[in-house]
């Protein structure tokens, strides 16, 4: 069942392929990359190191040819690992010049003082590397155009590959079993500190190998927060738990969440979890090949609003994920993302029972040629009961 | 033993009127502030919903008075629960105007059309916002200065409260304490990503919230790279183990490493570990008040050079660390911060054995009023040997 950790050459090359395709398309000589999955999705370079905010990391993408690392000299001998064979280096932290005038010297070298050079400065996008420093590179190749590369990499990564697929795929598979046993460790009584802690220490038992995202809450008929951390107030009957992880494995996320009602819930909540239920289903339907993400919000929203409830109060119903906990496009009535098969979307609707009571369903699915593909193991439509 | 959690309403006052001096010596009418570490250090905002690159979250510290926050509908809930009072939110992700018009009335409203708003762009900061979003921004307030405040941020963060202290000090006492469990949990022929697995668990078990960071190495005779996730490759006599763990309980990180023998080292390991362990006391005894990060780091070189062996490689020998894995100031010849009680520092050497096997060995400490005090459990001088 576990797929093989990391990827082959070809799949690099592959991306590579698309990506110059996608820049020639849109006039751009070369990108300039600094963040994590941007990074990795050229490179396969993997370091949880970028927890560390002092040094910049640099791949610079030309028309032709393979990406050059220009990276602070504590990474070359990971870098050395992947396939990237031209890896230049400084020793960092050297605030004074932290990589700019390598990274200048580098563009220079790969597209000439005259050239386009596509830098991620759109939505969801932000720059990891000193304000400073940016103006500094710029300034110092003032023929070089640097422009807005935001949706070749949007429309690159968008669409996976199957090895990513099958790498999402276990994660959600894992953790769809890890949330199936919630009934049997959880009580009346745990605090959800508690709670969340010793469902961490499941999915690692079970085989993920980090759970950077977990959140929840457990409150009477309901909860206010669904991005919260937990709190120490022990569950108590009547209590709705909800627990929304995002699970890695092999550096790919699953987020989905799941309810379950501390004795039985109120008719209230368990019509709102039904009809959740049934407003996923309405998304996963509606989300074939050549529908939009802006259908797949209005499939959902017309369950909800079908149901007496309005439309998700969050901003959207969903979003893309893989490399990391949300990507585009979002579900939301703006975004005409049309999809293709290769995507992978979280449905994630939400209601309102009272003002300050609501609930959040999630689950996530691929879009094949033939349509939707669960990669959850679906929730009931029956809120699950503890105790 | 375990601290309370959180911090009350006097330390975010204290917090906020130390900023408000330094803004005020700096001429910086307000501050906009986009991390993480940030907006919680001025508004105790916690989520691990940062993961999601979608929306923007912004934290604007006026002159006089309490930070406003203007963010995304999602985290209205949570940073009601938190001091701040005035909190302004928009329907996100929208990514027509993704926050920029409301950041630019309510940066308005706090300080008018002509004012310096401080924004981190120096050594170690990002912005977390989209470049072209931060663009629009700065020119619908033409009036605006907007300047770098990164003096304000570090000289504020740098220094720790003893809330935040005792935190860390926790946080080092149970890793100290699953670090010294490795040599009874780990064998030869475990492979590097079951060690790194069973570890996270008893951490995890030991009472730590989350291990965002674990790096390691397992290798004959000393590792090529300190920065890099497990392999699958079983553990063999004679390799050198070295785990490197940033742990984190209620918001605050550990970071230090333990280096393991699996078998007997040979006697080049075994004597560049002690030169490490001499190296990193050398640098304890130092990092008094008023002594420089330069200082410190030449106590530690003086003990590698003495031995013959090349100052560290990796661009520096230590760091503050905190509410993020690595923190100003760096330890470098180049970086003359003086050591103030409060610091938090991670003393970290390395050297090479050979040109392709080094070692790393680290410690954190605390710089008070009378001197540093260690807030690991220091290593002992022998490697410790396993099996």
């Amino acid at each position: 069942m576990m797929p093989p950790r990391g990827f082959s050459e070809a799949e690099f090359d592959a991306r590579l392929g698309r990506g110059q395709d996608l820049m020639a398309a849109s006039g751009v000589d070369a990108l300039l990359l600094t963040t994590e999955p941007e990074v990795r999705y050229f490179s396969g370079f993997r370091t949880p190191f970028w927890q560390s905010p002092t040094r910049p990391w640099f791949l610079i993408v030309p028309g032709a040819g393979k990406p050059v690392a220009v990276i602070p000299e504590i990474g070359y001998q990971a870098m050395a690992e992947t396939w990237v064979e031209d890896i230049r280096t400084w020793s960092a932290p050297r605030p004074a010049d932290e990589g700019v005038s390598l990274v200048t010297e580098t563009i220079r070298e790969l597209v000439g003082d005259r050239a386009v050079v596509g830098v991620p400065t759109g939505p969801e996008t932000t720059l990891r590397m000193p304000l400073n420093d940016y103006a500094r590179l710029t300034a110092s190749l003032p023929g070089v155009h640097f422009g807005d590369a935001t949706q070749v990499i949007k429309n690159l990564r968008m669409v996976k590959s199957e090895t990513e697929i099958a790498k999402i795929s276990h994660v959600c598979r894992v953790t769809s079993a890890a949330f199936a046993a919630v009934p049997q460790n959880v009580s009346q009584g745990h605090r959800l500190s508690e709670v969340f802690r010793s469902f961490k220490i499941d999915l690692l038992t079970r085989g993920v190998d980090d759970i950077p995202y977990l959140v929840g809450a457990a409150a009477p008929g309901g909860y206010a927060s669904v991005i919260s951390p937990p709190d120490e107030r022990p569950l108590t009957h009547g209590d709705v738990l909800m627990l929304d992880a995002g699970a890695v494995w092999d550096g790919y996320f699953c987020d989905f969440d799941r309810n379950f009602a501390l004795g039985l819930a109120s008719p209230d909540v368990r019509r709102g979890h039904r009809t959740l239920r049934r407003a996923v289903e309405a998304g996963c339907v509606t989300a074939q090949p050549g529908a939009t993400s802006a259908e797949v919000f209005a499939a959902m929203a017309a369950v909800l609003e079908g149901a007496g409830y309005a439309a998700s109060s969050v901003g959207r119903m969903g979003h893309g994920l893989g490399m990391q906990l949300t990507e585009w496009p979002s579900l939301t009535p703006a975004d005409h993302t049309p999809l293709v098969p290769g995507m992978v979307l979280a449905l994630e609707p939400s209601l309102q029972i009272n003002p300050d009571h609501g609930l959040v369903h999630e689950e996530n699915i691929v879009i094949r040629e033939d349509g939707p593909q669960w990669l959850t193991q679906p929730a009931s439509a029956e809120l699950p009961q503890i105790g």
